[in-house]
């Protein structure tokens, strides 16, 4: 984050909603927020309705006030623009303000985000009261942040999308005849003679070309709803830096990438599953922060349960705090929650927040909530610090879509495959980033491509010339088999980049779920992790390949290909390229890419870690911090020789420490030590 | 039943749709009647397009002429306004008639209930044809009962439907203010700012209190109905009862206890599952004798198999008897079946009959319904019989809605967590009332709440009252969450009556799948239930609880609140109420409500009844009866000294019993002997 | 096909579409049709686009040039008219062009058959563009066939079809009062007073009477598209034979009985699954030749994996020209695929084809391809060879749906109920007919009649004199249940011929999952199969059954139909008929058909032919050739002492045959011999 507002002290505290409260709770609540140790608020997310009553009236005094009491208590506020739930009368004024939804069904207005996002009422309003507030409170001295709309994905199909979806398909391909050869419309004669003959494509995927591009559009048109607001308040509010907060990547709508450098800093909200959020987390921790290369803010996340998912356990003692240094960890400059204090009706009355129902602060999780904040005071040293990896993990979220559209089995997906290949390193503690296949991979050692499906224009040359300067690429089955209009280059998968490889893949072989195979190291390869199985199963996908320079390091033993390899290794320039064909067991993946990362001279944060035992680290100029942290349900004992060497010390009390230390179930150690420079 | 006209008999016999066949054919069916014992016909429940056959045009011959032959007969006529099936004239009249659904999409009109049930033009007609029945029939000498519509659920979703709940929300709250209150609509900037505003919730559930006041109103747009038709019958033909046949639980729609005032009698159709069915229609003749706590009509049941669950196997040879005799012996006046001849087309053909297509009265079914037909005869004595029961299960069926659309738990579910605690007690054979919270609770020693989530205005207090007067409360988990519009109150979960139960719940974990935990009871608490095991697995959902003056009866063993309680038992005034924070198994929930029964001198009504007798009784005013059921699929030996003293005698047969009697597989005995009075 | 085009070799090929693809490829191809031994392409599937690229303008420019190109070089043309696939500017014209899905949506033109059938624009425009490729295409000499549409199924739901369907129905049924009979609407008031009360059935199911109407009415309206193109044609080109490619029966919507007549030969497509794909390919090759009694056209299969399974393995090495020797065993003409070269967008870009995305025809499938393509041309002698069955099965698909809606369990099915009845006759290598129950039953010795659901007007006639004459009935339960219309008549299942079976059926029991019976043969029955088990599963289904002439020849042992019969024979006239009553294990089913085939006479091709090879044969006027395929994954050795006396000789070969013969996995053997006359 470039602008100046945030600083000195980690972000903490939540959304906060008093409009939907009596006025006199407020007092109350900051008294609570003091005891919590909350810093810092976000505020009117939903509030449109009550600082725009009707078309021609507003009314801030509630907010004014709210502001006011903050501010007295040295609290920080993230103010958001309300535009991700506009008010009855908008709609009642136009109904085709009413967002449409994928079935061609124009929706009733009982729900957030029922909008339309290309509407023109919709674009003018949000201008309007953006600029409201800018003027407003774009100088209040304990304005942190504006953050625009929230989660801002709206998936609409009205007619004023058709028209705007046409004007972005004109902006992107030009000519007519430019979008039918690049869609290969002539197939089923659906060759366009008229820029009207397009129309969204309701009632679901049917042509893969024409879906991709209307979720790019989606976003594109999301995204201007943003920048519209964007330029209102820089007009006004300049010094102040503007946000808005991502979705997890469970919900599909926004693709980050487009918008990112539009932020000054980026912001998201975690929900990870119950079961195994160690390494869902991470991956997301790692994406967003690989977005800008840069410290995020964590926007929002569950005190406790959420109440959306198909069973939502309350977090046990001590996992709410765990996830939020493993966000610190990973690089958040921010612990904020959604939501401050438990909503009374609607469908969310039942997620957790910092003050309950029931026992308003008197439970367990107050006190967690609390505990962690006395915490987080100590930690303001960790701001700016930064993730140095050496491995990069390539992701492209519109693969969960394209992925999804064209697999030739129902076994086959991209977020598990992804996952696949980036839990060994998470496992180990090698520090990754996640980025895109366009970014810049210059400063990698070693770069993992799961499932590259999509090689959109300039991947295959970005990934030959990482390998030509010395770097090391593993790449895996079911990549480069479409171009960025999910249309197969003459040549086919890989073709771009086949010598890349040295091989061919000449079939693709989409198992059954009582189909496996069996994949084996050949003599010598991957050497060095020790004693070796005589073979791991592998399922649901196989590819057939033809060495074409490369040489096996693992091969097929079963089935029509036995034989043939399973993963092949090719030198290329400097570099070396990695191809699995195949979906073997865990173990297998993880000898591969740590082998791989060896032999690039890639190591973990800490060597011999215990298992189950996440350790990340943040270097700012002149300290670096190492966080230890236990995702066991029992305790465990850490060797602090294993560490580099320094004066390690205690960054929460401020003691040194040494020998073996024990870390209780869920709990966390933070180090620091001075850097030379 | 105050009005005159159903006694002496218990009324056999079955829907009657001879306007579905050749005119010839009547004559040859009363000879089937005559022979299967069958006394009562319901007739013209889908008739309208046959007596109406056009907008101004009637014809009754037919019915008469089938009134004609059944009163030479001494059959007694049910007779149905046909309501539930508008004829075709009418939706080609207009064809805004037909009815719209959850989805948007108006319906085609190929099968019944097709219709708005709150459109002008319906309102307008089925005041027409019940004035016209009225007349023409009312006066019959075999006329015995009015049955107006036919399974009254209708869900529409039309633009007469949103402005009658503009209307209907007008009258409920009053002001707008009022409702955006009471819904809390000012999250996610619901706020309504004109009553325009307000549409039906189309697209399924999207914000709680909007459609659960939605249903609300649909129940009374159907009810509605119901009365405009009563108030044309009861004008001309005041001294016939007056009911409409509800539908099992198993479909939602009606809220009967907003309609069982304006009836004469409840009737219901029942149509248990296969396995298992014992239990489920035990609880709904509790249920639906509960409303007006008086007998019932059993209006339709199947002879042998449906057509429409997803298996539909026979009615193995005495279900059906054993199923009729148990409606008898939980409160039904009537045992009716649809149909008494089997449809030849659309949906329902392979639905059993009394007549099949095949083999006509050949058949096994056919004498087993003549059997009973000559059992029944004997069986008169019986009317008016009433259920006494010092037992209650509290019942709100709108939470089959509400739970469903608030669980934060996939596998949680109201009319399981109700069985789970309706189940020991039929088992054991103690007499059950199943009530609504707001009913009069003072006639009763145990009152049962399993998984009252909603308390709807009244309700706490009526259950503090309760206890304060000496009763005996048993609340199970997911309790008092929410007001009558799914709004939590300040103050949270039981909060109302939390200092009745003595505790606070502190929060609630649902588990997933996997997880589980581990109940015991803590030492010398239910003590009079001989050995235990050393816990007792429970999952699903756990609450952490805090005892605030109660004390702990049972304990969690696991997980991160083993240790704090899982059952809690506080005096309050003179009674004593019971907290189940956990869904522990059966074996758990069986001790526990015996020694809560136990504890308030309440038993079963044969204490140590084999394992599968299910034992009911109905008292009139002068005489005892006793129905013994054996549901299980072998023979099985009872010893009649069980029984409380008396000269009892086989009601059926009018022979003294004594001793040791066998009852078959499926079997029932009707014992009866005088009370002194 | 009587007409001339089509002889002197197997057709062998694929749809080729060069209009997809940069002009100059065409020559390309042509050389790589010439080395995988191609002599025959399907040209122009969907080319509508291209040829008639705006409303009056035509450009037949590049469709000729490769008419001349492949003419040179001896490849004959399969002519399709692009009908499946009408081009975007004629749904600019009229956006009612788009058909209405069944739930009322009008689709998006993203998709072929995006059409309405019944749209008087898309039938003024199919005439016009069959009659211009008539007059320009209709004289080349290597024009072989004309391909009417493609797979020509679309269902539409739109005011035009509501008004055809209107028409069809008084053709169908002459008087409304007729039709409330048929259809029996007077149940529910559905009775219609004017035609125009009636629409179709949207929403799905919910009068299967009306449902099934439907069906048969969509099937017509796409046949009388095809009928309109084929006048336009045979009026220009009449001596070139016309088809349409039939789908597999996996998709619903073409009742092929209802076209036949109307083709010059059949032709269908063949995807069968990739698990025990031979039983369900023989099948429907049985039942496509059935058709006609005639050889028909294999117009479409895949080289290897298809897309759009949920798993799509790879053709193993030899599985290719297994099933495609199979085929031509089972009476096709032709190996043609779908498609030349792999189309590179849009949803089929992963379907398999003759030339890949990637290594073109460097791969193993190519090389297959290739090698097929040399044998098949030393089969030319095959071509009009008949199969000479002397037992049938009967199918009526309409079941397909008719079952599907009245099953009373889920898992009654009749596609699985008959192929329980082929597959023990496919396993035995005795040759099949499949045909319709209104087909010409004189020629066969037994007929197996699986859960022939319906008893269309006509069937029961024809079965009873098919018995009477001395034929062998064999027929399974949940038959003859209704009449044509879906209605039950008066009398019941099987009623007007239950005399021929000597029973009645009087009850039916759907099973739950976990709910079975045992059947057994009664002592001597089935006597000729050797040692038997003391009784066989049978689940899903049983009937009560009374004997009414017949005797049982198995009984069930269990439940409350212990005792009764399970399978029963009857002497009738000169023939017998079999009920089976139930649903046993193959083992069972196996022993009664082929006990059955066995008193009849009827044969094995072969005798004890080794398991899991294939054995089939095809006689013209004076050679048998015989086909062995083996569907093992490993080798069999087969004795050709088995064979029928002669001398065999390998058809591809050339070489004499005799002794014992290895073959290998997959692999196949054809033999012929002379027949002497």
């Amino acid at each position: 984050m470039e602008k100046k507002r945030i600083s000195g002290r980690v972000l903490y505290g939540a959304d906060y909603n008093p409009e939907q409260w009596p006025e006199e709770i407020v007092e109350e609540d900051i008294r609570l927020m003091k005891e919590a140790g909350v810093n810092t608020v976000t505020l009117n997310v939903f509030g449109w309705g009550t600082i725009q009553p009707a078309e021609d009236v507003y009314d801030f005094s509630g907010l004014d006030r709210t502001f006011d009491l903050l501010e007295r208590e040295d609290i920080g506020v993230v103010l958001a623009t309300p535009t991700a739930a506009p008010p009855s009368w908008m709609f009642a004024k136009d109904a085709t303000l009413l967002r449409v939804d994928e079935n061609g069904r124009r929706v009733a207005h009982w729900s957030r985000q029922a909008y339309c996002p290309n509407h023109p009422l919709y674009r003018k309003e949000i201008r309007r009261i953006a600029g409201k507030l800018a003027e407003r409170y774009g100088k209040r001295s304990n304005l942190l942040l504006w953050h625009i709309n929230n989660e801002c994905i709206v998936h609409c199909y009205c007619d004023y999308c058709a028209e705007a979806f046409r004007e972005w398909l004109k902006a992107e391909y030009g000519t007519l005849e430019r979008l039918n050869d690049c869609w290969q419309l002539r197939q089923w004669s659906l060759t366009k003679t008229d820029w009207a003959q397009i129309a969204p494509p309701l009632g679901g995927m049917s042509h893969t070309s024409v879906s991709l591009d209307y979720q790019r559009f989606l976003s594109d048109s999301n995204l201007e709803g943003f920048l519209a607001e964007k330029e209102e308040i820089v007009r006004i509010s300049p010094d102040v830096p503007v946000t808005t907060n991502f979705y997890s990547i469970d919900f599909l709508g926004q693709i980050h990438p487009r918008w990112a450098q539009h932020l000054d800093v980026i912001s998201w909200d975690s929900y990870p599953p119950h079961k195994d959020h160690g390494v869902w987390a991470a991956f997301q921790h790692d994406y967003f922060r690989g977005l800008k290369k840069a410290p995020f803010l964590l926007m929002e996340q569950a005190s406790s349960n959420v109440n959306w998912k198909p069973y939502n356990p309350a977090k046990r003692p001590g996992m709410m705090r765990l996830q939020s240094f493993q966000a610190l960890a990973r690089g958040a400059e921010s612990i904020l929650f959604f939501q401050f204090r438990q909503s009374r009706g609607g469908v969310e009355k039942y997620h957790s927040s910092l003050v309950s129902h029931g026992t308003e602060s008197d439970n367990r999780v107050f006190r967690e909530i609390s505990g962690l904040g006395r915490e987080l005071e100590k930690l303001g040293g960790v701001l700016r610090g930064q993730t140095r990896a050496r491995t990069a993990v390539l992701f492209d979220l519109t693969l969960l879509w394209l992925v999804g559209w064209n697999r030739t089995s129902r076994d086959v997906d991209y977020r598990e495959a992804v996952t696949a290949f980036y839990r060994p390193l998470y496992e180990a503690n090698v520090p990754v980033d996640v980025v895109h296949p366009l970014d810049d991979l210059s400063g990698y050692d070693v770069v993992v491509a799961p499932m590259l499906y999509m090689f959109e224009e300039g991947v295959p040359d970005r990934l030959r010339a990482y390998v030509e300067r010395g770097g090391k690429l593993v790449m895996s089955y079911n990549s480069g088999m479409a171009n960025g209009c999910d249309v197969v280059e003459h040549g086919g998968f890989l073709r771009p980049i086949a010598d890349v490889f040295g091989i061919v893949v000449e079939e693709a072989d989409a198992l059954e779920p009582d189909m496996s195979n069996r994949v084996k190291w050949t003599d010598g390869a991957c050497a060095g992790s020790g004693d070796r199985p005589d073979g791991y199963r592998t399922g649901k996908w196989g590819e057939v390949v033809r060495l074409e320079g490369a040489e096996a390091i693992a091969t097929f033993e079963e089935d029509y290909y036995a034989g043939s390899p399973a993963v092949t290794r090719n030198r290329y320039g400097k570099g070396e390229a990695y191809y699995v064909a195949a979906h073997p067991e865990p173990a297998f993946i993880r000898e591969l890419l740590l082998e791989v990362c060896q032999s690039a001279g890639v190591g973990p944060l800490v060597p011999n870690a215990p298992h189950g035992v996440e350790i990340a680290a943040r270097e700012t100029d002149d300290r670096l911090f190492l966080f230890l942290m236990n995702h066991r349900s029992s305790s465990v004992e850490i060797d602090l020789a294993l560490l580099s060497a320094g004066a390690w010390t205690d960054a929460i009390r401020g003691t040194p420490v040494t020998g073996k230390i024990a870390l209780d179930a869920y709990d966390v150690l933070v180090l620091e030590k001075p850097i030379r420079e």
